[in-house]
């Protein structure tokens, strides 16, 4: 076998085996394929795509260049969920805790933000003292312990797709449904959970834009871990706006809070309890979706799942005195305010635009190795749908002053003001 | 501008502007441009193709890329074939000294050999202390002196088109239209020649299996050549088989003297009058081919041009004594026979596997790093057609006991003997 006949193949719009895909794998993670042939092969697949059995088997060889957790010996049902990414997505925040609360096992690994997108390690970075970095071990015992853990993939899982991924960032190779169904998967396979919930994020702010593309993407990564055994759900929600009113990861964090003490914004609390009870469904701790909505709606109404988060921050080497003085995480940053051109109903708030404001000013990154500024980001006094009057606030901006002026611009080209209150639907989709 | 856009338009199927093919190649040939993004560039357009106006830039920012020699102050009509590349092309070397007696001026830059195809440049160095690299104002001076020289490719021609070929060739990105048309008269377009002769093999030895695919590339390149204004012809020969008798660096070198003293091969000896009256045609100094072709075949059949071949060998550092006596570049050099299973009449020659026994041998090379022996190769007493009997003699290997058991079975199986002698034609096309 050679890498020139495998790239030759897929150019030629032929199907790779799955000793062909495990071969560029194993050898494109020891280094023994360079980056240009990589590249070369990668660019035939986005072209001239891949079936299902050739995604599986690029996902399981992903999965397996690296360690394959075994959580077996961590006492209840394990549980996983995962975003495709995009603005204001504190999700896995909230539903961590609601969800441990309701006697489920949350064992998850999240990544950082890149580009318009945020990550919830960032985020959870912004607790002070917060370690997203454990071992095996130490993440075992917390889960047997609080049922709750969230932590930073390590490098033991799936080098290839980390290895990959970097490449395909460069190589304009990004966005095609089998490698970002194979990436996700993989890590999602390795990571050891019995029951996953997707979050496939749909509109201008996500990686896909339109719900038949998004559906198409869902089902190849509930076929994936089917394959596998999985008990595997997956809901397409809008990404046209932000999710709930914060986007930054301070202020996220302070969102998430509030949320868990009954305050959060509709939309986020909705997601949350979707999401949530596809996830008590899969794991049968209840059998009617309303019934297990309902209750995880009323976890987080009446605050009781708090006590989880503080168990996590504390267990992970953080600060839980933050849950009680959320505002302290914003000493320091500097407030700047956007106000309505006009009269109206918000038309739209363009989740890409204000996720690119959010990097200026320094809550993102451009590269993986960017720094961050964890306070800094936008929040919103409007949603779409609402009624404003000339002058009203409809954001405000956090800030150190970096990129200001270019996010104030950008936020009030943002957010439109129309005559009629627009429809719009926050769940596109249960698959 | 940024290389990404321009490696996502090629993906999506766009055409790329002139400023866009020229920043690629400007930043590549600068080492601004990774290897990495390059190749998945050239992927997209191998696979998704370009139009002739993206062919036309891609060729002239490659030629641009380098020096572009001058030669309007050398006298005369200079003119330039170029082979696509086959097994015991040695046109040029018997082309270069009849023409060059005819009264034209032939300036040429060849190669060397890669694969089972050989290269000029190998071959004129198989002559004892004969200069491939000249400078060009030794190039000028020759080419006024005796109006023949033929020198290797120098570094300051077309770098941008030795870097992307050097790609192109780990990438499995080699056999696409575009980017042969153009790696090809990027380097005609800037070694200064008025007429052009293009030699376009078709065949299992040749890039282009079939008359179809050559058509196209011959169109292609002749309208690049056109766009600049060169008088410019192509012919498809066959390379199903090898042509002439010998294959091999000395063993060409011999057999272009013995078609120099009337003694060539007649496949050989057709199609240099073939190319040659294109070229007498397309300078002007002939209006029929008929006669232009019967002139050209008049000066191998009587010798005359033999010492246009010594004077450029001495004008290059050789020793031009070979050419009474071609035996002592075989001294010290192995034979050994292949003989004829059955008898019949030989159906086919097969050029690529020829073409690969001589490489096994050591007379090619794999990698352009890779050392020759020069003496080494394959001299077939039989050519397709011809009728033999068990036991006949089929081809004589010359070698050093490298390779030698693998280029004999190799040798023995590439010679086909049938029933009945087949129809074939050594001219496809004139274009």
């Amino acid at each position: 076998m050679h890498i020139l006949e495998i790239i030759a193949k897929k150019r030629d719009h032929q199907v790779l085996t799955k000793a062909e895909i495990e071969y560029f794998i194993d050898n494109y993670t020891k280094g023994l394929i360079p980056d240009y042939q990589a590249s070369a092969l990668l660019m035939a697949i986005y072209i001239n795509g891949m079936n299902d059995e050739e995604t599986i088997n690029l996902a399981l060889s992903m999965r397996d260049s690296g360690d394959v957790l075994d959580l077996s010996d961590v006492p209840g049902i394990k549980v996983d969920k995962h975003s495709t990414g995009g603005v204001g997505d504190k999700v896995s925040l909230v539903l961590g805790p609601i969800l441990a609360y309701s006697g489920l096992v949350v064992a998850k690994m999240s990544g950082r933000g890149l580009g318009h997108t945020g990550g919830t390690i960032d985020k959870l970075e912004a607790i002070p003292g917060f370690r997203t970095s454990l071992s095996v071990d130490e993440f075992k015992q917390q889960l047997t312990s609080i049922g709750l853990a969230i932590i930073g993939q390590t490098g033991h899982i799936a080098p290839a797709d980390k290895k990959i991924y970097a490449l395909r960032d460069v190589s304009e190779t990004v966005s095609n449904r089998s490698l970002i169904a194979s990436s996700i998967m993989s890590k999602k396979l390795a990571s050891g959970a019995d029951c996953i919930c997707l979050d496939v994020k749909v509109g201008s702010g996500a990686f896909m834009k339109n719900v038949s593309e998004a559906t198409k993407l869902a089902k190849l990564m509930i076929r994936i871990g089917q394959s596998q055994g999985k008990n595997i759900k997956a809901i397409l929600t809008d990404m046209d706006e932000p999710l709930g009113l914060a986007i930054g990861n301070s202020l996220e964090v302070i969102e998430a809070i509030a949320t868990l003490k009954g305050q959060g914004p509709e939309d986020l609390v909705h997601v949350c309890a979707v999401i949530g009870a596809q996830l008590l469904l899969a794991s049968q701790l209840e059998v009617s979706f309303n019934v297990a909505y309902n209750k995880l709606r009323q976890i987080m109404d009446s605050g009781v799942a708090l006590d989880k988060l503080s168990q996590m921050i504390k267990a992970q080497g953080g600060d839980p005195e933050i849950i009680s003085h959320p505002q302290v995480l914003l000493k320091g940053v500097l407030k700047e305010e956007v106000f309505a051109q006009s009269s109206g109903y918000i038309k739209k708030t363009d989740a890409l635009s204000l996720g690119n404001a959010a990097k200026y000013l320094g809550a993102g990154r451009e590269t993986i190795g960017d720094k961050i500024l964890l306070d800094v980001g936008i929040v919103l006094n409007k949603k779409v749908g609402d009624q404003v009057k000339q002058g009203d606030s409809l954001a405000v901006i956090y800030h150190h002053n970096k990129g200001l002026l270019e996010a104030k611009a950008i936020v009030q080209s943002a957010i439109i003001v129309g005559n009629k209150p627009p429809k719009q639907k926050l769940i596109k989709k249960v698959i």
